[in-house]
């Protein structure tokens, strides 16, 4: 068992602008000089974020300059509250956005001075769109290209995009073009350990362990971390091996994420955002839907530690249940209207919560066994999972942390992360920053970066033609 | 990579009620008397089967006693044949039928002589009930019962229901009060082995291995089997690890299983049965709804081995869609008529064939990978696949079959069989022999299953209370 590290937060590595300050978060307000932000941004690469005195702001105090991308009229898959990060501290100027763009999601991250403020810090912002919607997430940008070209002046050839996901190869030429501006392309997985390791570091009140007593534990950041398995759940699911600040293997991987999740349940539900289908899953009964040990035995089957509570098949009891109301049906022939409770003629005596609480579970525990087993194999005891899929949903934590608990029988930790969506886009932000800023050492891969660059061009090279 | 054995099928062990004879298959048909089956009816736990010379039977020489069971106008879900198994040298009696109870359906077997036939031999019976169509299956048994009156007498008390499976103590009182005889509960996981086991080492092209080249390759009966991994795939899913015919223990399985497939499709395609969601999957094109790794990336994303064809999230593609037709549809209040081809407003742009496919994949793949990955934990190069959930179809197989390759890197074999779902329902029906019969040794743990029952009582007196 890896216990919840006490240890104090480190000093602050690298090269900040201005002093540090003990007492930063209550400092007077000070001005930030043109000229400091002129040279930071005429040298790309030299932008250094200072990160002392970090901290993580309540919900209640958004960002002025925060605009809901989503209010569309289309139902916005993102209510759940990514707070920014602000970094009192940090004077530099703003340079670079960056966007993790996935298969669902478009997780975009950008720095801030607080306007009209006169504070020399900022903060890191937070920001969801839909993939499909990327047109929107252009205009953002287009929106904070214009912003910073009125603070400084037209030096947009400064202004730098830094993309990973797939998102970053399928719409090169699409952000590119739009935005008149320099897209950098970061390899994902990269971008995923160095987003982990800033959020595990450098951010207080970040990390968490979940335990029904403490659903929300925080970890002190601290430095000894490695070696420890990443499980990042976004549309599909990733597992990373990280051994060192340059060292990563992807050892495994699911299809069954939260793109299965949301499929599904848009089919299976009448609910058409992520959040509607948490919160219908938090009000549902599985037992109602999925096959028990205690169905099937009347009781446990004790010889191998099952209880009779323990689902022994997702969805098991409905094939049976849906036949007889299909009989029943033709029999009557009763007429289509719809039975309250979500109910339907398609899905008789199943509501809408129970599936959804079933599916989660099913998704959940899935996710829980197979890095269960990854760790096992690869000698791993620290689980971290991140990814737009757990929207730090209780129920969700609950289930991933309780299979890591079951399966290792307590000798595996579960981590979960308050930015748990960001960390590729936090990742790729952080890579446009001079050698051995940030996560110690996390940065100095640029000759492997270098490398895949060279490959990523060679194979467009050999794709195109 | 464990090669197919060509190894000699082995020589019978245990004490046949005849001799054997070597042209078996061939040879003129005897009279067995009236005396061979009283004896062996008479004591109990001394019906010897012979299987030498057994053979699996072809489809279209049924056994005459079988009755459709299922033609009860509610869709049989039970398309799938299984051949009955032909023991030529056997001539004991049949005092008893074994039957598998799980959560969807229950398998049963029992021996028969080919009436009005007077070959010495006969054959073991294989017949699939729903298992909430319980009282089918108790007429069913009814029905042997008579006959085994007819044919020796009201001898009632010898006949014994061997029971396995969750069933067996779900419907214990049931059972034995509608026959009136003994009914004997064995233990699920130790029926599987013996089963498994049973048809690893006597019955000649019943394991086969797969691959697109040569889809049934059949594996000649052998001796040294173990240590291998078995996976009986029903409505949720076991994995046993074997050592030896005394030794399992059950490394861990997952709900998501052959009940989360019926269960879905149920809800989701207008498939009534097991055998039309195979058939759907078998015409369906998974990339309409699944999210692959070129729909993210444009491309291969080769850095991490990730092929632009794999599936990166199942039914990654249906929320995206499903919007965008609940928008559409708002704007234009289009009706509700079924569109061709199994879509409908409920399933915009999908059909049913599409999400079968997509499902069993799904499925499949999870079971294969974490089959993979218990069978590295345990050193296992041998993976027996088993369970109603697989009823000899193709893609079934080949996606559980690639799954272990491409984990293992080709060094791990995967093994199916003829009479995949039966195991239980065969290991429950050879328990009663006498010891050493059978697999050598599989059945010497008889003071393990008197130690089960004992538990069960206790238990069962605990939880009456």
């Amino acid at each position: 068992m890896t216990p919840a590290t006490t240890v104090a937060p480190p000093a602050i590595s690298g090269d900040p602008p201005s002093e540090p300050r003990a007492d930063a978060v209550q400092a007077p307000r000070l001005v930030t000089s043109t000229e400091e932000i002129h040279s930071s941004i005429r040298k790309p690469g030299s932008v250094k974020i200072n990160v002392q005195g970090a901290f993580i702001v309540d919900a209640e105090s958004t960002t002025p300059q925060r605009t809901n991308s989503l209010g569309n009229g289309r139902g916005s898959p993102t209510h759940h509250e990514t707070s920014d990060i602000r970094l009192p501290n940090h004077t530099g100027g703003v340079s670079h956005i960056a966007v993790d763009i996935g298969g669902s999601l478009i997780k975009l991250v950008y720095f801030s001075r607080e306007l009209p403020s006169t504070d020399p810090g900022g903060r890191l912002n937070f920001q969801l769109f839909e993939t499909d919607r990327i047109d929107d997430c252009i205009e953002f940008m287009k929106d904070l290209r214009d912003k910073h070209i009125e603070l400084n002046g037209p030096r947009t050839d400064e202004l730098v995009v830094m993309a990973t996901g797939g998102g970053a190869y399928l719409f090169y030429d699409k952000i590119r073009e739009a935005l008149g501006i320099d897209v950098s392309r970061e390899d994902e997985m990269q971008c995923l350990m160095i987003g982990l390791d800033f959020f595990i570091t450098e951010i207080p009140r970040e990390v968490f362990t979940y335990s029904e007593t403490d659903p929300m534990h925080f970890v002190t950041p601290r430095e000894t971390i490695y070696p420890y398995l990443l499980v990042n759940i976004g549309s599909g699911v990733s597992m990373l091996k990280i051994t060192g600040p340059r060292s990563y293997e992807r050892v495994g991987g699911t299809s069954l994420g939260g793109g299965t999740l949301w499929g599904l349940l848009s089919l299976l539900t009448d609910a058409t955002s992520f959040d509607e289908m948490l919160e219908l899953a938090g009000q549902g009964d599985n037992t109602n839907v999925d096959m028990l040990v205690g169905d099937i035995y009347g009781q446990d089957y004790g010889k191998i530690g099952l209880k009779n509570t323990a689902i022994a098949s997702s969805f098991g009891k409905i094939y049976r249940k849906k036949l007889e109301a299909n009989a029943v049906q033709t029999e009557g022939e009763t007429g289509s209207e719809a039975k309250p409770n979500g109910t339907s003629q398609k899905k008789p005596g199943f509501n809408d919560s129970d599936i959804s609480r079933s599916l989660l579970y099913a998704v959940s525990n899935n996710i829980g066994q197979i890095a269960y087993l990854q760790s096992q194999l690869h000698n791993l005891n620290d689980i971290y999972f991140g990814g737009t899929f757990i929207r730090g949903h209780r129920q969700t934590i609950n289930t991933l942390s309780y299979a890591i608990k079951f399966w290792s029988k307590g000798s595996k930790q579960a981590y979960f992360l308050r930015h748990e969506g960001y960390l590729g886009a936090v990742g790729a932000f952080l890579r446009r920053q001079p050698k051995n800023w940030g996560r110690r050492g996390s940065l100095e891969g640029m000759d492997e970066l270098q490398e895949w660059r060279a490959q990523r061009v060679a194979a467009e090279a050999s794709t195109t033609v």
